[in-house]
């Protein structure tokens, strides 16, 4: 389809990352409608319309999507059937709703990479929790329930037969503790006319005591011969689904070079954020023109970054304040995003700080010291 | 002032600098207010709040700002007198009244470069078409009107003698003819802490056969004792006029190597759009940080750039198409900027393109292509 600025763009979701996609859309000319359950939501003053109304609703999705041409998601928990149905009405749905649905269910989405080659931990699918306690000899094990697990909620470690009584009792599998020494993402884009491109692998820099991720390093730190494996192992997954749009391929390098896949996502992801920054073009910008079926930008880096999530304090919630803010504002090279939520919670995700920096010690110590210094309060 | 989200801003226009001022602000959690007199500008669906009205209006433009703590511009065209009461009532304005006044009359312009030392042509002061008559000898010279020359009106090349019948009948100036090897811009930042910073110099590069300037180049390819001292003239300026926000200061190189300045504007400006892609702080984030008190950010290029206007082509007034929008959107680098603009008009500021390369050669070929390939047609 040719650009044109009068083509309505219907967004799933008003979080920070489609936020973030509006403030892209705004250098295309382009209106982004958006749908919510969160009257609050970080989008409901910017997008060119604002919906309240739940996206796993069939009706909600369905009514609100009819005067758009092109449907497309910041969050995958959406309602499927709607958009399958919008499809049928002719209108553009990318990512497509059978993309979404595999992708919903952590099971299918594990069927699907030991269907088609690509390299993911050993795994057994179980039904219950009576089902798990049948798979003792595969312990040590990571247990996901197969649908509704976000944001770390329906993950559970089981260590030992000891640790069943913690299994979710809903269909979910199995997945061998790997032990990795890297957590790596490659963010891919497929635009409509097939074009693919990945942006440079990021990598996860654990706290060395807390085992936490502290902050993202981009390009990440790896042999050439790695990187271009994660690359290419993200480009194969973008294209045996044929998604159109961002896909968000999170994975494990192992102490023996291997690159195991963990989990995707077809959407902007948190670890694509320093690509506004650091990147020729950024994630946001690069969804657009997928969808659209524009060129694909290129995606290398412009310079080195580290980022930062910005996390509500913990023991704090009310009216957020940013205590901080202006020693972190010294640093060269610091650019914040707010993502304008009034409320602070413990832990929620408030904002993010990208650091760009030609030199990699200095990011390193300037990404602990955001970490330290910057804090959300109430 | 320390930065707190819920700050109360009016900015004076709602064109294109504000829309860039606007996705910046994002970044921040603060909402703009704007004020424009056409119901249409590019702010107009973007601001927090969008009131239509005249910004030469006393009553207007005070009523209008009542409920702001910091006002400030991004335009100069805007009543003085006004933002004088609401300075008077307290609030934080910026830049300062005082410095938009002097700014707007190019007469006291240039008389404040001649009383603080500033390097500038010599010049005349004239009164009307009769005082002009008076200085054939100082003929060949620019004529300028003190006021409401904007956007290229009110300045008129007087070659000799027979040409003063186009000189204007109103006070204006006289200023020699400069011949220039290079005309350059130098953005300065001052905050209200009084901090200042200044960017690299830009370079405007003027189309071989046409004697236009057909892209704008950063950072500007001069000599590093005459970048050095571009800077710092322009940050002398900012000191001087003691101005809080961003100072735009546009320069012609002589062929001896002098550095002249032709004219400020207190506010974003055409010169630094490309900020937003090229270097560590965008122009738009520095105006943010210098009129709230925040420390400066690193103004460093990342990256070299050029940046090319893109105008209503001649010929086309109606509902703006982007023709070459993808051929433009293939080249490595390039990034776009629609102004929202809907109706374009022969000449119109629709837009820009900024493009990003480590080797200048390619920025140039990548220019010209952009400029001969991506019209704004109806």
């Amino acid at each position: 389809m040719a650009y044109h600025q009068d083509i309505k763009i219907g967004v799933l979701g008003g979080g920070q990352l489609g936020r973030m996609l509006l403030q892209s859309a705004i250098d295309f000319n382009l209106e982004l409608h958006m749908l919510d359950p969160d009257a609050q939501a970080p989008c409901h003053q910017l997008a060119s319309s604002f919906t309240q109304g739940a996206l796993t609703d069939y009706d909600t999705v369905l009514s609100w999507g009819a005067p758009f041409d092109v449907i497309t998601i910041e969050i995958e928990n959406v309602n499927v059937e709607a958009l399958r149905e919008l499809e049928r009405q002719g209108k553009k749905v990318y990512p497509q709703p059978d993309v979404i649905a595999l992708i919903q269910d952590k099971r299918t989405q594990k069927q699907f990479y030991q269907e088609r080659g690509i390299p993911t931990a050993p795994f057994i699918l179980t039904e219950n929790r009576e089902d798990v306690a049948q798979h003792v000899g595969f312990l040590p094990a990571v247990h996901k329930l197969g649908r509704e697990g976000y944001d770390g909620r329906g993950v559970q470690k089981i260590a030992s037969k000891a640790e069943i009584h913690r299994a979710f009792d809903k269909p979910g599998l199995l997945e061998k503790l790997i032990r990795f020494e890297k957590e790596i993402a490659v963010i891919v884009a497929r635009s409509s006319t097939g074009e693919v491109k990945a942006f440079p692998a990021v990598e996860m820099v654990f706290h060395p005591e807390h085992n936490l991720v502290e902050y993202l390093f981009a390009p990440a730190r790896l042999q050439q011969h790695l990187s271009e494996k994660a690359e290419d192992i993200a480009l194969k997954v973008a294209e045996e689904l044929k998604i159109v749009g961002l896909l968000a391929v999170e994975m494990f390098v192992t102490p023996q070079g291997e690159i195991l896949v963990n989990e995707v996502a077809p959407r902007p992801h948190n670890s694509g954020h320093q690509t506004i920054e650091a990147n020729y073009s950024s994630q946001y910008e690069q969804h657009l023109r997928a969808i659209l079926g524009l060129p694909l930008g290129d995606t290398a880096c412009k310079i080195p970054s580290a980022m930062v999530n910005l996390l509500g304090e913990a023991g704090h919630s009310g009216p957020a304040r940013y205590a901080g803010l202006e020693q972190v504002l010294e640093l060269s090279g610091v650019h914040i995003h707010l993502y304008g939520k009034k409320i602070t919670k413990p832990f929620r995700k408030m904002g993010h700080v990208t650091i760009v920096d030609t030199s990699l010690e200095r990011l390193q110590e300037k990404a602990r010291f955001v970490k330290d210094t910057l804090k959300v309060i109430a």
